[in-house]
């Protein structure tokens, strides 16, 4: 074990199937622990289960349904081995709280149910044929850190902006002054604030680290993930990642976030695509 | 019941629990039947168990992970309804064969499991915001339609190439020619050869309906999915849909196909991304 919040936030006790965790006051978006960190969660309980069953250790791929906002305190993970194969596995994880775990919560709920296919990412990281390059960006020094006074009062009851330095691209953070660019594109460098350097459960978090793109188009709130797919395709280098997050199809209240990472050698490290919900402004 | 292929390859009998499916014979790829059919199968058990449960009919994002290659014959369609909620829906379904129901498999195994969320598709047609133009193609007359003769010995043994009107763009077929372009990317219109129209459930099969990217980049051989996510934004309207396949990501074995559908209106209805494996030329 480490000292550092993210390891912390991602401790399962109990052995598969009955495993626990407790979900972080750290991790939030407004009253809802970020679905990222449930992810991240499930990554671990679905490696811990696989190798467990002598498979394989890294995400390559981690699909999340996500069924109802997860609050801080306990939660179960329950896993299932679908398949230890020879060159991939794959298992099941559902995220839970049950009645009384989370005080405002009256009922049972399941919070998110993830299929993930578990492989050696070091089998996979090389030749390298073809890789999306990385945009160009100012360097972190000169890019606009967001902190919980950035974009009004929302953004205070994000806490997991404590946890990490994102430094947004000033090109795409008009939206935090009332001009969003309309482009449906962010840009960023992030990383952990205690310096925890990045691996793949990292980027399972990072995918969706980002405020979400439809700010950039001038819609209003929070847009609550309703699906999310990340492929993870080679462990990151030490240092900071650059983010690039866009939307391109935004149509009746529903938009696709495609999230794109790359570590501090310019590899794509992870790419994800999710689907979520928003309310574009006059909207009825 | 109508008389058209497809819809006859989707009859499910029995309840959800028990439900069953004959994986036919002509929605092969080589040995195995072809995953779309698998994901639209499953779309449609989903859609069955979820409205049983008063629940919403439309799928908007299915998740799928292939666990072993499907052969023709019976199979079952587990289900789970997760989640009957006011704006989306939530179950799981597992495709299964047991020793016997293929003749060369002589155990029971799981072939694929998905996370369907479904939804009310009609509510989420307009306004339209922002929305992917199509590419720029030659009309159906003057591409090149995929026959079993196309693409060498491989291809003979693709039985749904005879339930399709496949009409590749000629310019990203050189592949079949011993000439990749090497910018991975194909393009085509696609329809069901027997005049049975598109809806959500076919654009499940149409997202991994055309022949591998893989194939534009010199890679020999099949290219297995390994998971495959879809996202249906819309109705399609009558007539060809356009469809165009990309890959920017490969790298030790694996790659992205990231597919766009949109309907003879021009409008996107459906995204996929699927990550498949893939034997590059030269690789050990």
């Amino acid at each position: 074990m480490t000292d550092f919040e993210f390891d912390a936030a991602l401790a399962i006790v109990g052995e598969p199937g009955g495993a626990r965790a407790t979900l972080g006051e750290g991790w939030t978006v407004g009253p809802a622990v970020n679905g990222g960190i449930l992810m991240a969660l499930a990554g671990e309980a679905a490696r811990a289960a696989v190798t467990g069953a002598g498979g394989h250790g890294d995400v390559l791929v981690l699909s999340a349904h996500f069924l109802s906002a997860a609050l801080p305190g306990p939660a179960r993970l329950d896993t299932e081995v679908l398949r230890a194969g020879r060159s991939t596995s794959t298992a099941q994880v559902s995220v839970r709280q049950a009645a009384g775990d989370a005080p405002d919560d009256p009922a049972d709920s399941e919070r998110m149910r993830a299929l993930v296919t578990l492989g050696d990412l070091a089998r996979h990281a090389q030749p390298v044929h073809r890789s999306t390059a990385p945009p160009h960006m100012p360097p972190p020094e000169r890019c606009i850190r967001a902190d919980r006074s950035l974009g009004g009062e929302f953004a205070r009851g994000i806490t997991m902006l404590d946890r990490v330095d994102l430094r947004l691209d000033p090109d795409t953070v008009g939206w935090a002054v009332g001009r969003p660019s309309g482009r449906g594109e962010l840009r960023a460098w992030v990383r952990f604030a205690d310096g925890r350097e990045p691996d793949p459960l990292a980027l399972l978090y990072f995918v969706d680290g980002l405020p979400p793109v439809s700010f950039d188009l001038g819609a209003q709130g929070w847009a609550p993930t309703i699906e999310l797919t990340a492929h993870l395709r080679a462990y990151p280098a030490p240092g900071w990642l650059q983010v690039r997050v866009r939307s391109a199809n935004v149509a009746g209240g529903l938009y696709e976030e495609d999230a794109e990472l790359w570590d501090a050698d310019g590899r794509l490290v992870a790419q994800s695509r999710q689907l979520a919900g928003l309310r574009m402004p006059g909207a009825a």
